[in-house]
């Protein structure tokens, strides 16, 4: 068996423990909330490890700001645990049940998933973010971070994992994998014998390597390459307020706006407004010719490639369609499936595309910075899915659960 | 492009249509019933063909009667596919939402998978059943039968297909590969710029190939090690009927029973009238040490592997254990997920079982044979998930639908 291997058997058997845990869950995540607090300078003496080796590693000052705790930062992370806690159990709930003709009563109850992989990049606070999530939904989980937070994760899982056995239960609820390796990212996405489920949380090429390497059960998360469609009968100024809200409130972000498309009888008297606006924050525009034609020489030519990347940067593409037709061949080629938007005042409109664009959430007249756990109302999350099997956008704790069905009678044969 | 990719894309685009189709999917399902009637001569002759190659290749005479179209058995294809048009439209189910605080309006909705891929062996009615669930579930399909049946499927295929266009649906809606070769299958499994899920039916061998090739999501079907634990407090007759009727009423199915484990406090009771029953179906015991000092040397000493394995024949594993724990150890280790029964008078052991055991379908005092779609009252099955994501169980068409938010304002940033 190799390390990997026997984690895997490991949190199997811990996951077996928290089938019946019920409400003792929260009583350990309370005890870890309280342990990340009394070890905080020594997390913190691990991070800086970590933020040495960065630096030293060149990593830029926006990722070293990912990567580092502060006793600020891991006073946030304690809180997001408590809120977790204080979440209903997931566990348990009664999805659906009937009686049939002969008597048998069949119940669809929520259970859990039993080993959750997680795969993350340089961000340390989805350590404990993650695993608290996992532990409440009644399943162990297997993390495995980017390796230039290393240290950082694994003060925090050890102090998590003190923190579970002195409540009486099995460490290996939570698991780190300490090599980061590209192989032991390998062999967790292949672990088919213990993994019930793996969640990449990540840029494009983690999850383009996820989907091309796993094995086991995965849900895809994150990329989107977001798209707003001002139709002809947008009041102007509402479609100029979104688009400067989707694209610069948060660009790196997966809900940020990446292509505005526009109805070619709008946009001679829209685009100069939308430009004015998205001017504030300097943001470099890509357009198509007709958007050029508009607007001149400071819109920089669009090719094909600026239709279908993400920027997540202050960049717009930006094209004249001919209708909300064209418009919706456009998402539908070019769409990652995340969130996409409408802007208009016609009924049937909005109707058609909120039924014909294939995407986890699509919008008509806000933001689709909106597309996220917290915002939706759904506690707390664990990554936003832009594929379809499972859950579909914001995942909180149900989409974190299975169900089983369970059937009881009496001598009942068929 | 290959020929599959071209199906795929193919697929997607009438995957595009069909999002918008409506109970106009009735009309198609109506039509290919009839069409099956009307052409039932034509692919009675091209499945004497499959019937001659497989008398020739050797087959069974199991498997040539399941491959074996009469007009009897298209005449029940055409019923089922009506049956399918007569079940609620799983699409447009909403199936959450509410109003946030900053008046956006959240709609959780089922939408369609997209394009479903099936794998399946050599039953030529499964080509029909599958396509017309999926074509209800609002998504195109690509189908890959098995190479027995590809005249048969062919058949079948294009009678659909021609039905389609008659009611003004893109024949691509029902695609069917007719490549039998392994690497149309492998291809068809790394379709993931076309396939949204696929679905594989049929043996273990099948469902390992597309688990270690797949590279869009899967959901696993099917294999099934069913277990039944004889408690202590049971009653013996009631164990002895569930047992005879869990073994013998089909025991080529997935819902089987494979294994018996039994309480050692009532064993020396229990297992001679078991064993009785089970006589009159010449059922074969393999047996731990004590069964068969028990019983005597009529039964087989079991391996391991008589554990591990599904028999899909008159063939039991019996093993005598300590105690309920004992026996949950034993299902832990050994089951594939799909359906466990415990036979009790014990309200906490009863309790005990449905909790621990991780598997799709849990029963008290019932036959595991109920595990099915039709039983459960879903109406049609695509096949029994044994998997934690997505569809636990029997799926029925809801199962074959994804969901999207809709979120609607009037102007909201965040």
């Amino acid at each position: 068996m190799t390390v990997i291997e026997q984690m895997g058997a490991s949190a199997k058997k811990a996951s077996r423990f928290l089938i019946n845990a019920g409400s003792s869950k929260d009583d350990a995540l309370l005890a870890i909330a309280k342990a990340l607090r009394a070890n905080s300078a020594e997390i913190i003496k691990a991070n800086d490890i970590d933020i040495e080796n960065g630096r030293n590693a060149g990593l830029t000052e926006s990722l070293l700001d990912r990567l580092r705790l502060t006793a600020e930062r891991i006073e946030g992370m304690a809180v997001g645990v408590e809120q977790v806690a204080n979440l209903a159990d997931p566990v348990g709930r009664v999805l659906d049940g009937r009686t049939l003709k002969n008597g048998l009563k069949i119940e669809k109850v929520t259970v859990p998933m039993g080993v959750i992989g997680i795969i993350y990049e340089a961000r340390p606070n989805v350590t404990s973010d993650a695993a608290a999530l996992c532990l409440k939904a009644g399943s162990a989980v297997i993390l495995r971070g980017g390796k230039e937070a290393i240290n950082s994760n694994k003060a925090i899982a050890n102090t998590m994992r003190n923190a579970l056995a002195e409540v009486g239960f099995p460490e290996d609820c939570i698991g780190l994998i300490e090599d980061t390796s590209r192989q032991s990212a390998t062999e967790l996405m292949q672990l088919t014998e213990y993994l019930n489920v793996l969640i990449p949380r990540g840029g494009a090429g983690l999850i383009k390597s996820v989907v091309n390497n796993a094995k086991v059960p995965v849900i895809e998360t994150g990329v989107g390459n977001c798209h707003l469609f001002v139709d002809e009968s947008a009041d102007i100024e509402m479609a100029k307020n979104i688009i400067f809200n989707g694209k610069t409130s948060r660009p790196s972000v997966c809900n940020a706006l990446e292509t505005v498309l526009i109805h070619k009888n709008i946009a001679e008297k829209a685009l100069p407004e939308i430009k004015a606006e998205l001017d504030k924050k300097n943001v470099e525009i890509r357009g198509c010719s007709v958007v050029k034609a508009i607007l001149g020489d400071c819109v920089v030519e669009a090719v094909e490639e600026d239709f279908a990347n993400e920027f997540l940067d202050y960049i717009l593409a930006v094209k004249v369609v001919d209708d909300i037709d064209s418009a919706l061949e456009h998402i539908a080629k070019y769409s990652t499936g995340h969130s996409e938007c409408i802007v208009t005042s016609d009924y049937a409109n909005a109707e058609k595309f909120t039924t014909s664009v294939d995407s986890a959430a699509v919008y008509v007249n806000a933001s689709t910075r909106f597309t996220d756990g917290g915002e939706f109302g759904l506690g707390a999350e664990i990554g936003i899915s832009t594929q379809k099997l499972h859950a579909r956008g914001p995942m909180g704790l149900n989409e974190l659960t299975s169900s089983k069905f369970i059937i009881k009678g009496n001598g009942q044969i068929r």
